[in-house]
């Protein structure tokens, strides 16, 4: 048994943390890589992946192994996130428990994005918030979005986002989204700023497939899970779908999900 | 075979337009019965059901015949809805087509509502588009809401809608709920002013069972589709969950359910 | 000098509290009445008015009151209002800066509201918060909306609100209504559950008057700040517009008025 | 009597208008400037400036002549906005009317915005839509807003919006904001994609004075009507107003102002 524990360089008490956890998990006779800086050293295959940080950290182990059906254990060592199960002074006492394997599992639904130029395939990432399509400049954007074959519905704003159920407690509630079940399966397209109050949030079928061109989008963004940027150069177009795998995550406790709305509600100070 | 058609006796084109299809059925060896008072002199059992009118008309007989497993055909008489398929004058040209079953079926989810005494079920209807628990009187009405076993959340407001994703289209979205992508399987939950802005619509997962229990709901009314209405007197509870059966709507053509917004955005008049 | 003392029989601490200061007054050679049950034993004139008691005590001094000229001073017995300025604790401690008059006066728009039959004038009603006028069963009502003398807007809906800038922070809110400065004079027409999604929130300048014609109203009531409620008969129509004076409240201490949106934003429990 | 005629030399039909509307001039006796290309080639003082041309060609007019004190007649010859009063095809036959000064000024506030460097003013422009403090990356921006004297309020989010009521109808309405009476003097504070839910868009009295101080904003701009940007380098903090002096808008028409969101309703197409 292999256990894979990803901490953050910049944050000291998650890297402490990772060598406390690692200690317990040897005494154990579970073997583990700490990945610290997100370098290639790490060598599967393994059992479990814990992960010590915010929501940030979260993301990023989620993108780079949330397609390996490896189940993925987040813990909260900043706000808490709707990502992440148990907070750091739970992690020990609950080892026991996750090493013994009694624990279920949420399958989370995660985007694939790919970037085509023409019908050549540019680049292909996932991510497990959102994806969105954005200005960067003072002006509106303009591009098309085609669900599917369908129409190619023309877009004039600052931007659009394919969230998922994950996602949609995060930016996507920010700019005026639902709230959705996250174990469930769909797709949430969000308007920013959309030039006609025609467009609203909508939440499409899991196996629906959003392809967004560029008509003018010289100051713009495609951003994944706020953290990955690429440039819709002229020429190329973009397409949304659920990623093929769901991100295992684990699940020690019930964590009722209408309460992630909380962490939103910072009031006035003053 | 036989066909039930359905006609709204209050609308008088919907009538005649009832007996052109029924001496065009009968032209063609298929016996039909006419459902135009909603009395019970329809006999069936049916193959397909066609109906005749507007939004309302529509409503009416899913909630009646929409647990049948009897395909329906909505043919729009009135303003375009997000559940009739064809216009009026497209229906004859059609009829050939419906006859001979070139058609694929769109299964649309419906909601069955319960109301409980303690635990003695007291009455259970179905609704296509929504139910809503919604204030009668100047003041805020108060009552808990359960997803499944969960945590019972205190709401205070003007009420609360359980919609399908047809009814996303209809009395949700006036009042700030997404668009659903008519055909997934979805529970959404749009608050009407209620008094924490901390609710926002929420999207739940179809086996999702939702459970309201009246505080303070003295001057409040049950509503499903905007037709029925129950009072939801003390000591009651109201169960809402998807029905059992899938509504078997006809689909003749692709009809991309962006534009179902269309026919809400009447400019100001002036 | 003579003060008047404005308590709420159903709350028996306000009225507790309302001796105490009547004692304190008259030891300081201060006449004041009582008005503990609104009814109309209190005979002025009144140099001042203290309202003891929450939002719905002061609404309702300030419908009966707030044309009078008089200052009145909110001190909040109950939850956090944007109408009252000190808590019951503070009470005491400031008596003596109020009856110095130490403090300035913070001028509040109210609303008149005029019911019409034909061009008889039929009843007129003072509000603080907003008058709003919405169905009470299961379907839209339907009125039209005339600004001065301009057009008249057709209204299908669950309703329509004014609201005052005091009003915004309250049901408007609920409603998605902007905050308005509670300073400032400005009409606020916040649409509840409008047919067309064309319809948005609207700050009206103060002199704008605002005409309301019932079309189908059958199932309607107009409620003047949650408590009065008349009946938007059949022939008859409303008239809205500033009331000639504004409520001179008290202002002891500075309230950051964004901050009034702090006891909106109740989280979720569980 | 002297005329500025203000065209848009990238669209020609603007330019060809302008000549035809100077020799009309000439030939009553008036003598006029043409500015096409925005070079300070123009020597007044003026007597009246007519606009021809869209939307941008308004707004750029306006922050360059908006506080000349000089009557401003904007005719459309773009999509309908709420700036411009008569349509092209209706410019000569009003002439007329306008030499004799057969019109009502409408005054429209404008803002001014300052960039300061710790006390010392870096820069000062004016804006007719709103200023507005966005992020042009993929994270989110943070800065405090002080209103007045007030509390610094920290922000976190995609920007946050300065609107005049002119500007209501425009970016504003897009990210959710209410619409003002256009005539009125207020401020309107519309956040964009706010990290906490708490933030409203806000109505603020017209002597109000917003200060907005960069936290971190190393990807933001800030633009002035969509057009002019500036940077908000580290240390610099911005100040917004209103204007000294109101723009004043012939008006040779009434143009009821809730028809300004009819052109904002443009409908799925497909």
């Amino acid at each position: 048994m292999k256990y894979l524990l990803i901490s953050n360089h910049r944050k000291k008490h998650t890297t402490t943390m990772a060598r406390e956890v690692a200690v317990w998990l040897q005494d154990h006779a579970i073997a583990c890589d700490i990945d610290d800086a997100y370098e290639p050293t790490a060598s599967g295959p393994f059992d479990l992946i814990i992960v010590l940080g915010g929501d940030g950290t979260m993301l990023r182990a989620a993108r780079r192994y949330g397609q390996c059906r490896i189940p993925i254990l987040g813990v909260n060592l900043g706000t808490v996130g709707s990502m992440s199960n148990i907070k750091s002074s739970e992690l020990l006492p609950y080892l026991p428990q996750v090493v013994a394997g009694n624990y279920t599992l949420e399958h989370r639904l995660m985007l694939t994005v790919r970037v085509y130029d023409s019908s050549a395939l540019i680049s292909e990432s996932h991510c497990l918030n959102e994806c969105v399509l954005k200005s960067t400049g003072a002006r509106m954007i303009r591009f098309t979005v085609q669900i599917d074959n369908g129409h190619q519905h023309s877009f004039s704003g600052d931007g659009l986002m394919v969230a998922t159920p994950t996602g949609s407690s995060a930016y996507s509630l920010s700019v005026g989204g639902p709230l959705l079940d996250p174990g469930m399966q769909a797709l949430l397209l969000t308007p920013l700023a959309a030039n006609t109050i025609a467009w609203r949030p909508v939440v499409l079928g899991p196996e629906r497939c959003v392809a967004l061109r560029p008509i003018d989008c010289d100051e713009a963004i495609l951003c994944l899970d706020g953290q990955t940027c690429l440039s819709p150069q002229p020429g190329r177009w973009i397409e949304i779908r659920r990623a093929e795998e769901l991100l295992p995550l684990v699940k020690l406790k019930e964590k009722p999900f209408l309460q992630t709305i909380n962490s939103r509600l910072k009031p006035f100070n003053g």
